[in-house]
């Protein structure tokens, strides 16, 4: 029997959408076939979705991905693929453990995060993850029952060891159990969400376990945009002595080939992926960020408010590469205090895009306002700013376009910005987790790789010049920067990166040398935001009672009620 | 060495506030001297206020709990209280198990949920829960680090036994294991949130565990609103058969005292409180949430649109009697659509309650809106609703108000609302989690209480009979009425229970007996609310990137770097 080919069929899922799911399951196992591949790996919780949150506590939910897992069997069958081995994610059922919980009594069915094994028209093997991961993005103990199994089937004659995702982050975990099994190959189904840098993070562990097992493993990666969650692929297989044997790209759906060598002979390198640079990492992941954002929710267009300004202009440029510059309406909607630049920038900006550009002036809007309310100061820029989102919202509600919000992260910590303004209402925010400093490097980085034509032959930078060099301005009353309230943005994206990402407090912030006068001032900002939005935060999410907050299903989902 | 008498001292903390958290562990302490008490029992994290969330993360915030909780010790002692046990909750620390979790590495001290005996000045012991909630609306698997080791405490001679809220919810938890122990008392600080029916749940739970330890059980219970959570307070001692030997009333903070019997003596009943009325123990949460949300968060009044209907009259009377009517600002804000009996409905509430009253028509900034935008139909209704949030907004950003939105819990399930117009928008939406047969209910039991004197002597019916009878209408086109869009509120109702809260399917929903049509309606209003709050949902709670979900803070809190 020939060594068996391995394919990593690192494929974009919808949370909720069984059906497509397990059609596109089917397309990529006669993909794999195709390409003579004996065992074809997709990502975690492939029929599923993934994460799907409290949706995996919904028994009709569960039964609905079962029906699809079923099906799919019978269908790979059915089309002449019986004798693939198919190692997909679902979830799984399990009695549940005796606990205090009222709304899981003893006895009831509760979920599992499982890996099976379809071939022959059946399913041949399930595997309960082991490690439910309850850090960070995480709420897998929440919702799922975790395994205790160890998993390990036949590949033509070969022993392969199955695990799930964080089964691997966990030292003494089932992997290190898996030593007698002796597996000669180690699979892994993953939905490792995105961050800078953790492509290292992953091959290291991967190598950790590989040296375990003292076999190669391969890692499945889930590639797409679920929420706040980017999924960003980069999907391996990587030998006992930390050599990447072949690697598939980043923010694209993708079937890496990898031959598992003879029982004896040394792995043979396969496809090498070319790695990418930090700016154009961040900047993969938003598009794709967006462009799910946009599809699975079933929206054509995006509308954002253009003000000349970088952040906008930014947020236009990854919507026009997300959903195709057509399908952005940029709406200037200047104030007596928009300078002229300001608007040319707009206008000029949406020109480069091939995008919509409406002009809509909120002066007559603003006037019968202050013709019913007294009102001045910041109270009254906050107006201005207010109905440009009700604007915003007016021209949504009409022609049906998705609104995105173009704040950035530095502003929105600090509450240099109005709740419910253009740039904070919307149902998707890009540049929520990008500090001002950020904006402008990706923005220059955008504008070169036009130049480097990354996004196509004789691509002209999209981003005007002078939105990138002008200092930042709100443009709420005359002659208004940015700087005149904030300190400079490069120092405090550096203050909050320390308080806010990494939890430290004022003692450790002084320590590392940052000015005390500093430090206090971007404290007393952020304390003050967090305020402001308990006056009417970003919607009331606050209540007396729980409504919403035991129930925190995932907002992009198709899964309807069969 | 006579009995000892045990103080349940049931507080309201807030979370964050370490200051004045130790400051009323002192107060109560010396109150329950002064009755005689030899131990004094407080809620669970009586020092850091409960629950809170991803600040136990934050080691500065772990510093400062500590620091609180060592200068009481010494207050104690140095207050002539030195001889009286204190036994109170706070964050502990414990070095971690290993694991994958980046942002934990392994050996760093690592978050404990504590119970801590103080007494002589010192520390005498402390206690780590062992059982760690994951669901509903817990997520203390998500912070802290479990412990392992039993904990009995000596009180002039008997021996009690300390466990921590979810550890009685287990079977097979620390209680079991105290048989050995042999302790006289079992207490146990709680964090338990109201929910309708559950004080009857607590005393179930607590009678078993009395009988495992063959002996009474004190169970102290935290009060005051959190956010979206309300704690109910309601502590008490039970015995082994199940008698109820002492209650705190809910809603209130209270000092329980109760006379541990001389060995082998009978116990002896105490104080009982009068139990609550259904309607009255959810009217009672929702004002407790309320005013502990406007006080906590250092507001002194609230705003609000008053159309007149019935949400805004029981959320204006809500107010009124957390913050005292003379707090309340009621706007009126009609439109052309408006109908006299409503403006004459909102003023004569506005006069009931003693509020500030004030009428912003809406139509010539409407107008200008019209003058500037071709809109019509369901845009244009969206508009004017709309245009009184901005009205709210401004009000609020110049006066300083709390914006409360009074929308219901039928109505934002179904979508039967516009996003961000004045029922939505706020930074507290009392009514959030009651559905609107429910509204109904309360809105009749407020009154008939002002009838009984429950609130005061001679007071008059707060709501006007006609907000209350007549059929509901939004106001945004001629002749508008709820019940033209939505089935009848009660049917309605009883279809989102089990469709939402109980997360029944299709299939289920129809076994009940329901009608398939009018299921197939509420089915597809709900799912047609969750699709457009995609659009522009309350507030850009997505992202491309993590930015707001790896850290969870709670909204109220008054924690600020020391």
């Amino acid at each position: 029997m020939p060594a068996p080919r391995i394919a990593l069929a690192q494929i974009d899922t919808c949370v909720g959408d069984v059906d497509a799911n397990a059609a596109a399951v089917l397309a990529w196992a006669r993909r794999a076939a195709d390409e003579g591949a004996d065992l074809v790996v997709f990502p975690e919780m492939t029929v599923t979705g993934y994460p799907i949150e409290d949706l995996a506590l919904r028994a009709s939910f569960r039964r609905g991905a079962e029906a699809a897992l079923q099906r799919t069997a019978a269908e790979l069958e059915a089309a002449g693929l019986g004798e693939l081995a198919v190692l997909v994610g679902t979830v799984g059922e399990r009695t549940l453990a005796p606990t205090g919980d009222q709304d899981a009594p003893q006895g009831a069915r509760r979920p599992t995060n499982q890996a099976v094994l379809l071939q022959h028209g059946q399913v041949q093997a399930r595997y309960d993850k082991h490690h439910l991961p309850n850090y960070g993005v995480f709420d897998e103990f929440r919702i799922f029952t975790p395994g205790d199994d160890l998993c390990v089937v036949d590949v033509r004659g070969r022993r392969v060891g199955v695990v799930v995702c964080e089964d691997i982050w966990q030292d003494g975990g089932p992997v290190s159990q898996m030593d007698e099994a002796e597996v000669e190959l180690l699979v892994v189904l993953n939905g490792s969400p995105y961050e800078e840098g953790k492509g290292h993070v992953r091959v290291e562990l991967a190598t950790r376990r590989a040296g375990e097992v003292r076999a190669p493993v391969a890692y499945v990666n889930l590639v797409g945009g679920q929420d706040d969650l980017v999924f960003d692929g980069g999907s391996f297989v990587v030998g006992v002595d930390g050599t990447v044997l072949a690697s598939a790209p980043q923010f694209v759906e993708h079937l890496l080939l990898w031959d598992l060598p003879e029982r004896g002979a040394p792995p043979q390198p396969g496809a090498l992926a070319e790695p990418l640079s930090a700016d154009e990492e961040v900047y993969r992941a938003i598009v794709l960020g967006l462009a799910d954002y946009v599809r699975k929710n079933g929206f054509r267009s995006v509308l954002l408010g253009l003000s000349g300004g970088i952040d906008s202009a930014l947020t236009a440029t990854i919507a026009a590469d997300a959903v195709g510059g057509q399908n952005v309406v940029g709406v200037s909607m200047p104030s007596a205090y928009s300078s002229e630049h300001s608007k040319d920038d707009a206008a000029d900006l949406a020109k480069r895009l091939g995008a919509d550009y409406r002009v809509q002036p909120i002066g007559p809007i603003v006037e019968a306002f202050r013709g019913e309310l007294e009102i001045e100061g910041v109270t009254e820029e906050n107006l201005q700013a207010r109905v440009r989102g009700v604007l915003l919202m007016a021209l949504s509600n009409r022609e049906g376009h998705l609104v995105i919000a173009p704040g950035n992260k530095s502003e929105l910590a600090t509450g240099y910005a109005t709740i419910y303004d253009a740039g904070s209402i919307g149902g998707f925010a890009p540049l929520k987790d990008v500090d001002k400093s950020r904006v402008w490097a990706l923005a220059r980085w955008r504008n070169n790789a036009a130049l480097d034509g990354v996004f196509g032959p004789d691509e002209l930078p999209p981003i005007p010049e002078s939105s990138i060099t002008k200092p930042p301005s709100a443009e709420l009353r005359p002659g208004q920067l940015d700087q005149d309230s904030l300190p400079p943005y490069a120092l405090l994206d550096e203050v909050l990166d320390a308080y806010v990402e990494n939890a430290e407090g004022r003692a450790e912030l002084l320590a590392r040398g940052f000015d005390p006068a500093v430090v206090d001032k971007v404290l007393a900002l952020v304390d003050r935001a967090e305020w402001k939005r308990r006056q009417y935060p970003l919607g009331p999410k606050v209540t007396a009672l729980a409504f919403g907050r035991d129930r925190r299903l995932p907002v992009t989902t198709r899964w309807r009620e069969p």
